[in-house]
């Protein structure tokens, strides 16, 4: 089993797409004003909700989450000085984590205030 | 990119363990009594935190989110009927919803109140 759907609860999503498109560059797959974002990614999506939306009852389970929510993205660790940059010129606050020798985490907050983090596999030893 | 970490947060890990390492039968990699359970999935993870630990100040930035998260894990198809019946055997309500025919998903509640699915790929057109 792996990780098909990865979900963060946004209260704007206008800026949400500014910052999931703009700035960290992500495709967007779908879109649905007022209600979602979903950005397709490789082997998975990560979808966006707003939960004044996504929480009204329908024909499945509500989606009533809150922003405070953590993901973390893959990182190419030579990138990693490339990404720090790009997160700070957008006006982030980035902190640059060492896991040991395994590598090297950043993390920031998206717009809505959930952690975000980029990170290469192999913090994890995860090799793929 | 692909998503590398998704969080869910739950308030009781003793059942969190019980619910995902037995009832779905994902594998342990690391846990923490009182803090964490970490999953290791296929080139990702699964953390699931109690946020009175994460939510603490440390090295990076806390993780202070809460139950009502939703993740989506991967179902082969075939083995749609046999999830429901084990999912059902194990006392939860299952919601199973066809996306027209790009397949179906099965809906239900972890012991926190997180929202999860299991769903083939193909429902967002993946085909790895």
């Amino acid at each position: 089993m792996r990780v098909l759907e990865t979900c963060l609860y946004v209260t704007d999503l206008g800026r949400a797409e500014q910052f999931y498109s703009g700035v960290l560059g992500l495709p967007l797959f779908a879109k649905v004003p007022g209600r979602h974002l979903f950005y397709r990614l490789e082997g998975g999506m990560l979808l966006l909700f707003d939960p004044r939306a996504s929480a009204q009852p329908g024909d499945v389970p509500p989606h009533a989450g809150s922003p405070g929510g953590h993901a973390c993205l893959t990182l190419d660790p030579a990138r990693t000085d490339d990404w720090e940059a790009r997160l700070r010129a957008a006006g982030l606050n980035v902190t640059r984590y060492a896991w040991g020798d395994r590598g090297e985490s950043l993390y920031f907050h998206d717009p809505a205030g959930n952690v975000l983090e980029l990170a290469p596999p192999r913090i994890w030893g995860i090799t793929v």
